[in-house]
């Protein structure tokens, strides 16, 4: 049996029952999103700060290593935004969180420099495998818009995503329905995700579980994989 | 001064300032999402019962009463499926609630029946008036994928939306997101949405306050309408 | 071998070979496109006529009909508006063709009653087995924006389409362009389309043999799925 | 008046009539399609051969310039795949015309160098202002999918685009149905596109200017902007 939890409560689900599908290696792959220096750095100047991230960059790449062992694909999604600020602040319809976000934390001095392509803060923090891919060009909250991460996971036959990455309430979470809604079979690793605050993180878990898919520890999913592979 | 709620907290913002483009009665639709018997019914083979919209059927429809005398759209959008199977349950990837949710409240046991194109369930419970727009066809959790409604807020020449409806952690949130990756600006009205249960509306409303959009009162809404028309 | 036409020589393929999947009855759907009364009509107030499509109404449903038995399935595709005009003349872009296409055949006096949600344009003339799919919305040329066509094809499992109907130079070729986009193997039997005219018919045929797929007469098609079902 | 080309024949419309949309220098973007060495080089080992293309890179230079002059965005796309081959040869379905166009061109040896990320082949033949865009990641035909364009253009404020490039009957067409169901006013300058032969240049000539937009010489087009700006 494999442990998950439902709207935080732990229940046990058989993994060749009816989530079968979230749970095939051989047609999975991980989708990391945004673990790039413009959320990661410690520098005073970082663009976009989500320092909870920095808990689970290791643990993202041991992850990875596991599953990259196991046959599992790993696909690094990053922001990216054109220097000219076309595709924000110089745009007809900036990123809503420009003006939301300082609400709760106040002004977010870097933020005019956040995902500028060619920047340093585009780099990423976890590490990049020469067999994973990269997905760069997200500009929104969302993995798959304006991007082709779609197209390419069609093209690499995947039927199932496993999230991680930050922030657990807005990027994974808009990623995660919008994977569901396109039709493919959603997990996310509770431990290897971050979001604004501990509260909204278990509710957005608790949404990705009542709603899109499976939500359980890493251990449990490599333990699954191990079993298929 | 706008009263607004940002995570929970109140912020009285200017509604002449940075959220202008936010409420803007001119150039906003509400889109309400999934007022139909399908969820609202109180019949005991209710297909997908979100019992808590209830609650909201009056206020839903004294808010779209007020805002069409004063020129803001209302679009309508609901879940249709169809009668073959294909979309959903026959198809090579059926909808992730049906097996995620009922870990949570139990068996679902008019399930199949959710949203059949020309059943019973697809009838509104909110009023549709003769000027509104229907957008029919929502198959997954997002009001936007696969429908047209991208299509028919450009050609309404519409750049701001207000959501309201059910549920605020699934379909609602979903919309949020989509709207504003896709450029729109977004508000819902805290009291014109409900959820899964008080403890995820309240989570829902504070992502969307957070990186998304305006939470706030209905009324509060409408007058800051009411001073622009 | 099976002949096709390469930019309208000649040419013998191995159906087993670098085609294939071209060719697999079992992934395979027929999408045919707008074969309407509002295109097909005879009465003078037909709102956008393309009078060569009739000539093709008994052999497309001839076709259909084989295709069923080898279980094939089979989409039609329409046009339909809403009601209010906002999808089109009403709406901030309304369909370039209104401007367009008179420049070469003078004026459309039914034009304004194209495809209207409940009209008797939107009837179908071919036939439509109950087993059939329906895809309503198509609202400007392509069979896939702002319609559910990617998303009922991805639910059929299918990977390779064939194109019929009208017209063959605007939205048969722009669906063939946008299913080879979207990864789907595109087939159009030269015998089962109409265009403007014989030249662009001949024309457009000769693109989608030289950049999206297969053109063959549907007999040769239907001789492939026979030796395959 | 402006003259256009209308399947060939030549017309004089009123600029200031029901084509002034598409003639609006302010929200009008240049979209320079596949302009790279990949198609324009003379290289025997070019991957995908377009040698008439080499025909229009001084007229589109001029053309460009005169443009930015005017205050029209130029947009430059372009091909480009991942090195790994996922994007095409290597994954579930490699681009449609690798199979097709050798069925008339006969076998091209150097296609699976085409657009690769970083290589030589993706560098830009025609002039690149530092205040034009770029878009790279166009993987099909389209230049809107699986791009950014349309989110570019959006966020320019975009409501009409001039397409030039390569090849006429094949990328160009494609966008420019595209641009037309997304809702943006087409034009093509005659003189700056060319495709796969003379008669198939003119064939795409003709289906763009029944179904989707304004055919004219570029000069012609100048002229009008001039006149507006």
């Amino acid at each position: 049996m494999t442990r998950i939890f439902v709207h935080g409560a732990e229940r046990d689900i058989d993994p060749d029952g009816e989530f079968a599908a979230w749970l095939d290696p051989a047609r999975t792959a991980i989708v990391s999103i945004d673990m790039h220096e413009g959320h990661l750095s410690e520098d005073p100047s970082c663009p976009c700060p989500a320092p909870r991230g920095r808990e689970i960059v290791d643990g993202i790449d041991a992850f990875h290593r596991e599953a990259r062992a196991l046959g599992v694909r790993v696909i690094h999604v990053r922001s990216t935004l054109r220097a000219s600020g076309a595709d924000d602040i110089g745009g007809t319809s900036s990123s809503a969180w420009r003006a939301t976000f300082p609400q709760h934390v106040g002004p977010i001095p870097g933020a005019a420099d956040h995902a500028i392509e060619g920047s340093r803060w585009t780099a990423f923090v976890t590490e990049v495998a020469p067999e994973d891919e990269i997905v760069s060009g997200k500009k929104r909250l969302s993995a798959f818009y304006p991007t082709d991460l779609d197209f390419l996971l069609r093209q690499l036959g995947i039927t199932s995503v496993v999230l991680d990455g930050i922030m657990a309430d807005c990027c994974v979470l808009n990623s995660a329905f919008d994977a569901s809604n396109l039709g493919y079979r959603v997990s996310v690793p509770s431990d290897l995700v971050r979001g604004t605050d501990e509260a909204l993180e278990r509710a957005a878990l608790s949404m990705i579980s009542l709603h899109l898919g499976l939500v359980l520890d890493s251990a449990e999913l490599l333990e699954v994989w191990h079993g298929r592979s």
